[in-house]
Parts: structure tokens; C-alpha cells; sequence
């Protein structure tokens, strides 16, 4: 089992408008509602791979209601720790005109201490039956930056693997407790830094510093979809080969296949089979040279 | 006691930004989610100035569920029918630059029959003990547009009067079942009429054309605050006049103040009860000669 942690969940919410009216009122001829932030993208991708997964984290108030009730329609099980404050939405609304879009993102609840203490027992309970673990995604406002670093220490001393993707200070400090895969995309990296980090190769593909050497993987030319949820297709794909034991010239080519998917997709977060098998077969992989 | 029916409540989320990118991702400075719709305007109106209210109509899904939780604690009495669709969620976007705002309604659920049956029986329990009914607001798709008409026939054998505030052709076969009261704004009695209704007094102010003769009040000028919510206030004040058995002229300068006191409040559909008591004194209220 591959237990997905997701402290600041959200109730993605999508209006699709055929024109949208930037200074007035608008009837949306499409709605969507479903779960999402970055780590029930990961664990929405783990489950449509068949791998068994428990979502762990946090929620609360009536949206937080939401998020369980449709992750129980998808049939992802979840143990979710309840909060008092309410989880947060995002609202998307996309212009049919240019399919350009505007996002909103409400910035999460604040979580009490006791509230993080019953989360950790939580995580503590899941960990005994798991094989890796995903950290993905922002910390709610108000838990300290260190929190992924600590969960690590907790994944860490019971031998369980960790794949971190996160950003700013919280990718620094869970990236130095030693997780076994940390995965910022280049503009995460790049933050972090603090300089520009020009490959000469382009800034396509993936990337893998390993023990192993490093090794790129370049994904074949994709029908353009949806390129939302890509990466966090990509952190499951390197989960699930953690797990699998793939050495990493096939963990690279499987998150690229599994990206490309998943951009060539038009639902946000989503994939066929079909893309993912016929994506595999033009991924080139290859181990570069120490410099 | 005075009943509102909502048959298509909202929640109604609202995001402040301090300057909005209409092309990319936002993170609201200020978030607010509370039950709306013009219904649950009136009810709030009417519970703000402690009267007796009930509000039935019709929730569904996650959103109903945080409807009914929001009214509870507001202290709002409640008896919504249970539906399978999901309640709207209305989204407005404020920007702080200009004070310019993008809403986005959704449309509704579509209601069962069955459902419809079950509301039904709730409205007539309600009517029992009722001393008016208020039906205020847009119809949920697919709900024939003679529904008001028949929910008011109801009201009418059990000689409950009922004040009626909606638009289109469910304003028009509503207002021909004959309601106590028939509250559109100017707007709506222009699309009704397919004219242009002007008067030579402008179009500030209520115009009342009453079995007493046609009265007009002209509310005092106010500050500039929010003006969503200015028409329920006033069909709340018009339910509450009915009520009480106040003449016609009491009733406007009730109805004028309330409205003005509400358009001066910055939060939609609230008012303060010292703007109210001075907007009272400021109403002219005047007979007008029948033409």
C-alpha cells in the first residue's frame, strides 16, 4: 500500500462559460466539482494504476465533507483527520472563447496543534502496513515549514520510503531529513537555488539525479490536453516504481509515459491506458555522463 | 410566523482580491461562503428584525448540506426537502483595484418529481401556522413556470396571503393567481410589460398601486454600500407590513427604509438597525392622483 498524505486537500470547482463577462454576471453552461490539490491527484493516479492507496490528512468543515463523500464515489479510501477549520476550494473558471482561464485558490484552514497531534497518530497507524509514502502538495497556513522534514523522520524510522513534491522552504528542509525520492519540477528548483538552472538539453522531460548516475528520459510529442495534474502523474509514477523495485532507467520512462498521458488528457488529473501504453514505447531514456 | 420558500437556494462564495489576474491563478486575500438566493435574503432580513420566520424549499449534496449548517448558525428555522441534486453555489470575484466584481451562478438541480410531491406536503404542514408566505426568487430548471401560481392557489384556500418577488413567465402566471402583493423591481415589470415603464418621477424609490390607491416613497439619499440584497429587504419589509396590518403608506416607508438601509450596509443583504431607524425618518411617502 502507498499512503498519500494531503494536508491542505481542496474541492477543485470548474465553470465553463462560453464567453466569459470579466465585469459581470455569468451563467456557467458546464459545472464540475471534484477533490483536488496535488496529493489526491497523486492518489487519484495510483488508484486508476490499480495500486492500493489510503489518503491521509486533513479536512473539515462542510467542504472537507465534500472532498470525503466524492473520494468514497471514486472509490479511494481515505482516513481523513477532522478539523474544525474548512477545507479549502479552488474555483476555475475557463473562457470558451480563447480557453484561457482564471484560477482562485482560498488559502486552506488553520489547523490546531491538537488537530496535527490526531493527524500524526493517524499517519503513524498507516504507516505500519506501507510501502512508500507521498508527501505532495502546500502545508496549509500556520503548519510550520519543517513538517514534511518531520513526517519524513517518522516514514524514515520505520523503513518506509518517501517521495516528496512540494516547494519553497518545505521542499528545502523535507529534501535535507533525506526522503528517498524528491521530486520539484525546474521552477521549484530553481526557487530553491536562488539561480536559473539552464539544461542544455531544453527543459522538457525528466531529470534523475540517482545513486545510480543520472539518467533523462525525454516523453514522445503528446496531443495537447490538459497539462494540470502532469507532474503529480509523474510522483506516482515514481512512487509506484519505488515500490515495484524498477530500477530507474524504467521509473524514468514510465513517469514520462505517464505525464505525457496524462497532459494529452483533456480532464484535468486524468489519463487513458491506451495514451499511457503507446506513450511508453516513445519514451527515450538514457543515463548521461558525470560532469 | 411568516414562510419563505427557496427553491433554489445558493451558497454564495465570495473571493477578495486586491488585484485580480483575469488570465491566471489568484490566491483570495478574503474568503466568504453563506447561504443566499433571494429567499434566504428575505429570511435573513426578516430574522435580523425578529420576526417569526421558516424557510422551506428545496437543498441537495454536499452544498445543501452547507446550506442548512449555515442557517442553523445564523439561527435561521429551517425545513428544507431533501433532494438528490446539488444545491448552486454562486461565485463573485471582487477586485480590489476598481471595486468591479465577476459572478458566476449555477444553475441548480433539476428536482424529481417525487421531490417536488415531498415539498409540496412540507410547504402545506408550514402554511398551517403561517400569517404570510413569501416566494421569492428564480425557479430551479426544470420547474414548470406555473409553480408559484399553484404554491400561491395553495396558500389562498388556507387564506394565507402571499407576497410574490420573481421575474419572467413565472412572475407573470404567479402574478395572475392573484398574491396579496406583487413585488418586480422596475426591470422585471419592463420585461413583463415589453415596454419601457418610465415614470416621470425616475426610477428611484417604490411605487405601490394598492385597493388603497397608488402611493410612492422616495427613500433619503444614503452612503454607498452594497446594493445585492436592497429588493429583498424590501419584500421582506413588505411581508412584515402585511403582517403587522400596517396601511399602505407605513408599509412603503418601512419598505423604502429598510431598502436604503441595506443598500447603505457593505455586506450584501445586511443592515444595521441604527441606519434603518434614521432612513425611517427620511422617507417621503405621498398619495399619488389615480391617472
Amino acid at each position: 500500500m502507498i499512503v498519500v498524505v494531503c494536508l491542505n486537500p481542496a474541492l477543485d470547482v470548474t465553470h465553463h462559460m462560453p464567453a466569459v463577462d470579466w465585469a459581470g454576471v455569468n451563467r456557467p453552461s458546464a459545472v464540475r466539482a471534484r477533490p483536488g490539490g496535488k496529493g489526491l491527484n497523486v492518489a487519484r493516479t495510483l488508484h486508476a494504476l490499480r495500486v492500493d492507496v489510503l489518503v491521509v490528512g486533513l479536512a473539515g468543515g462542510i467542504t472537507g465533507t465534500g472532498v470525503e463523500a466524492a473520494l468514497g464515489e471514486e472509490g479511494i479510501p481515505a482516513a481523513l483527520t477532522r478539523i474544525t477549520g474548512e477545507t479549502r476550494r479552488t474555483f476555475t473558471v475557463v473562457d470558451g472563447r480563447g480557453g484561457g482561464a482564471a484560477s482562485f485558490h482560498e488559502p486552506g484552514p488553520g489547523i490546531g496543534a491538537g488537530e496535527f497531534a490526531g493527524f500524526r497518530a493517524q499517519y503513524g497507524r498507516a504507516l505500519k502496513g506501507s510501502a512508500a509514502v507521498v508527501l505532495s502538495g502546500s502545508l496549509p497556513p500556520g503548519l510550520p515549514a519543517g513538517t514534511y522534514a518531520a513526517l519524513i523522520d517518522l516514514a524514515t524510522a520505520k523503513h518506509v520510503p518517501v517521495v516528496l513534491d512540494t516547494h519553497g522552504e518545505a521542499l528545502r528542509r523535507g529534501a535535507a531529513a533525506g526522503p528517498a525520492i524528491v521530486k520539484p519540477n525546474l521552477a521549484e528548483l530553481e526557487a530553491l537555488a536562488g539561480r536559473r538552472l539552464s539544461t542544455a538539453a531544453g527543459a522538457e522531460g525528466l531529470l534523475a539525479a540517482t545513486g545510480d548516475g543520472r539518467w533523462r528520459a525525454r516523453p514522445p510529442a503528446v496531443a495537447a490536453g490538459n497539462a494540470t495534474g502532469a507532474g503529480d502523474a509523474v510522483a506516482a509514477a515514481l512512487a509506484h516504481g519505488l515500490v515495484l523495485g524498477r530500477p530507474w532507467d524504467e521509473r524514468l520512462r514510465h513517469a514520462a509515459a505517464l505525464g505525457a498521458a496524462t497532459a494529452a488528457s483533456p480532464a484535468a488529473g486524468e489519463f487513458s491506458h491506451a495514451d499511457y501504453a503507446s506513450a511508453l514505447s516513445g519514451v527515450a531514456v538514457h543515463r548521461e555522463e558525470a560532469r
